[in-house]
């Protein structure tokens, strides 16, 4: 796998002079159309053997191209803020925007490798952190993304004589750690677990470019070329045809039987019941909230549901018994242009609570999979994916002590109907209902098909779905509140 | 994720009298154009819970369709046959080839689900394992295959009204055997790893199915119902557009040096010492083939070169100190129908050898990345996804305990020319030299590009190259017979 990269590559003085003045412009071009397009990212990794060059390589892209859109991450020790977060969150926050180009040093790839290298994760563990990467770059890929993962190598004699070297001057010695030559000990290790890693990882749609790092020329020319090559090709391709591979279906019920219906939409609590009830349960969650381990964790709720089902009203429910710096309810609407610019989940990530804190979602992620999908505002594959990497998502967030908690909240068609005739006569309550909520009422079989379907993929063990029977709102909040409660409770029991 | 599997769906009497006839008739009609357009294999999988109407569902498919063309396949003890290869290898052999339909009763997925529910592998262990599986179903579709994974599910109370039924009635009590109720004692753990395991291998390309299995009417009338849906939606769906989305591009060397320039062709051989020598290395690997634990292990070597490299005098010079019992040589041309029907991989899977013998391919798999990359005999994507799948099928072979050696026989164009002018005036060799030959020695430079890429992609720690100076003959089977002689006594060395 490194053959080629050890053959000695070397590129002449004058070839270097002659040959980068038409890559720079070039690069530059590339750039600047990548940006007025905004056809796509490009994420660019450079990995590889310590002292290869990879800050060099940095340095000089940005000298090549315009700084002021190329988006620079050097593998730094975790702030507090990220180590509160599932570890993915600090890279995800890195991604560039379609237009951009976004340059990694040190990536989702240095802890697997050096982990496994010194022994603290075995190699079934490092496979599967390594299919979570190829999960994680399928999605990115899947979004549009161009990603190009530079391998900077040296030989083991190479690197001894660059470390020598960098150490024997002066102006350069501060660069050389002890765990350098720590690491350099573990040359052979390094380089038996960096092959599998990227035979692994190296996928068609992102594949390594491994690149001999010990001529500075060679190294910059080839890296210079590989990611011009990339950026162009995908610029100047004609739009690929939308037309796609019909898919599996999906199970539609033959007897008309589906989840929903087996709600029983008539439990009612009374309103004395219910204010007691509610006391007592608001009173429990100011108290588990207060509870002395409640910081090692961090809490998700999620609310979606028919028109009109109460969300705004549960959740006022819950943030009534919390410590308003302790919460925040996210509204998920049109996505900004920030947000367009980004891979689907990426207006999600973002949100995500540190410890002790409890992030509300007024609608979320399973957008996609509802309206986006019976509205077709995405093809049939980007929602099918989407169950797949919402179930990746939500898993990392419980890998992450997060107690994730989500509802459906149920009203019959019915129901709906009279909330909203009363939205529209009641004043204070008429900006709640729009020509959109009558719209999606007419389809209201299709949501239901999708409701079914990703309840289906999606209520799993680890964050599964609370249906709450809505019609009556006492109910539905004492049954939302008793969840939060109990699946809190739980957590904290565990750890 | 069972949720709408435990809703206690139901058909009645009537209604599937009146639509099983015209569900059958479509299924047959389906059947009978997809056998003729030989578009597409379809791959159906029977899983889920003891005794919820796997084995009904199987026969009445075959009682619906033209069983002419159907293959079944029922999970049952391994043969001495199948032991001796990697586990995949039962299953590559029962692949339905395009235009048939495969119904699997347990599948790929039935040792690791048993295996991690019994605590014989870890969750790490498990989803290694899905990994494998999700890589081997995604080389399946991207090779044109239809998959359909049917989960058939009984709650927990449902199951066991089943097994007491079946128990009680005499003509089925032969059905329950003893692991069935040991099986579900572990019922919720069962339901636990097959959650998971359902969650991580529903693709957009291979989704699971999951059907409540208690009412037999609705569990058969669905996955009719499903299957048709998918046939006729693959068959009636136009062509899709080839038009790829342009991929990365890989690395060209920049400075014209690569990995075959390195070889030093001039090594050369007198015919005294290559005679001695020769003797001694036959004689070794002679020896080494009656290793009392050669049996223990097989071999796969293969034989990759220019046009003239010698490959089949190599190989000749390895077979001489073999039994012949216990070898076979596999000349790799042009795939029969039989093979055309399959994906590429197939051809070679099929010729595994068992332990204790060695099959020594003329020419292999890396046809995919040599010769149909250079003559477009296969599209962009279809090579560069060739890589992977070459890696994930050697990984299998050595994890199998399989010695894997490469040979790659390099001579200089030159030489080649001196060869090829002598083939033709030989009148025994002329049979050897073909219009062919003197086309791809048009294409020299491709063809070199294509080989250094293939060293870079797939010469691994576990399955490495070795790159053969072959311009002297001699030289070329010493260095050849060495290897072989090397890698088997290590390999004999580390049982």
């Amino acid at each position: 796998m490194f053959e080629s990269a050890e053959l000695g590559h070397k590129i002449a003085k004058e070839v270097y002079k002659r040959e980068v003045p038409p890559l720079r412009e070039a690069l530059l071009d590339a750039q600047l159309d990548l940006l007025q397009s905004k056809k796509f990212p490009v994420i660019i990794l450079l990995a590889g053997v310590d002292c290869a060059g990879k800050g060099e390589t940095m340095n000089l892209l940005h000298e090549w191209m315009d700084p002021r859109h190329i988006e620079s991450h050097a593998l730094r020790e975790l702030t507090d803020e990220e180590r509160e977060r599932p570890p993915m969150w600090r890279y995800w926050r890195d991604l560039p925007p379609q237009g951009k180009i976004g340059i990694f040093i040190g990536s989702w790839y240095s802890a697997p490798l050096v982990d496994n290298v010194y022994g603290t994760t075995k190699n079934a563990e490092l496979d599967q952190q390594l299919d979570r990467i190829i999960r994680f770059e399928t999605m990115l890929c899947n979004e549009g993304a161009l990603i190009l993962k530079f391998w900077l190598h040296l030989s083991e004699k190479q690197q001894k004589k660059r470390l020598k070297k960098l150490e024997s001057d002066p102006k350069t010695r501060w660069r050389i750690k002890e765990s350098d030559w720590k690491n350099f000990k573990l040359y052979d290790r390094f380089r038996t677990v960096s092959e599998r890693m990227l035979r692994t990882t190296s996928t068609p749609e992102a594949p390594w470019t491994i690149v001999e790092g010990a001529d500075e020329r060679y190294r910059s020319l080839t890296i210079g070329k590989v990611l011009l090559e990339a950026i162009r090709n995908r610029l100047d391709a004609p739009e690929p045809p939308k037309q796609e591979e019909p898919l599996p279906p999906m199970l539609t019920s033959i007897d008309g039987l589906h989840i929903l219906q087996t709600l029983d939409l008539t439990h009612k609590l009374s309103k004395q019941n219910y204010k007691a009830e509610l006391a007592a349960l608001q009173g429990r969650l100011n108290q588990l909230s207060r509870h002395k381990n409640f910081n090692k964790l961090s809490v998700v709720a999620l609310f979606e549901g028919n028109d009109a089902a109460g969300k705004g009203g549960s959740i006022r429910r819950i943030t009534q018994a919390l410590d308003a710096r302790s919460y925040r309810i996210i509204p998920v609407a049109a996505p900004t242009e920030e947000e367009r610019a980004q891979p689907y989940m990426w207006r999600f990530w973002r949100h995500l609570p540190r410890r002790g804190r409890v992030a509300i979602f007024d609608r979320s992620w399973y957008g996609r999979v509802l309206v986006e999908r019976v509205e077709g505002y995405c093809s049939h594959g980007d929602w099918m994916r989407a169950y797949g990497e919402i179930n990746d998502f939500e898993e990392q967030l419980v890998r992450n002590r997060t107690v994730v908690v989500k509802f459906w909240l149920a009203i019959s068609k019915q129901e709906q109907l009279k909330r909203f005739k009363e939205r529209e006569k009641i004043g204070f309550k008429r900006f709640k209902i729009t020509e959109e909520d009558w719209r999606n009422r007419d389809k209201w079989d299709l949501y239901e098909q999708a409701v079914c379907d990703m309840i289906d993929r999606t209520s799993t063990e680890i964050a599964p779905w609370t249906l709450v029977e809505a019609n009556d709102k006492n109910y539905a909040r004492i049954k939302i509140l008793t969840t939060v409660c109990n699946r809190i409770e739980q957590a904290l029991e565990k750890l």
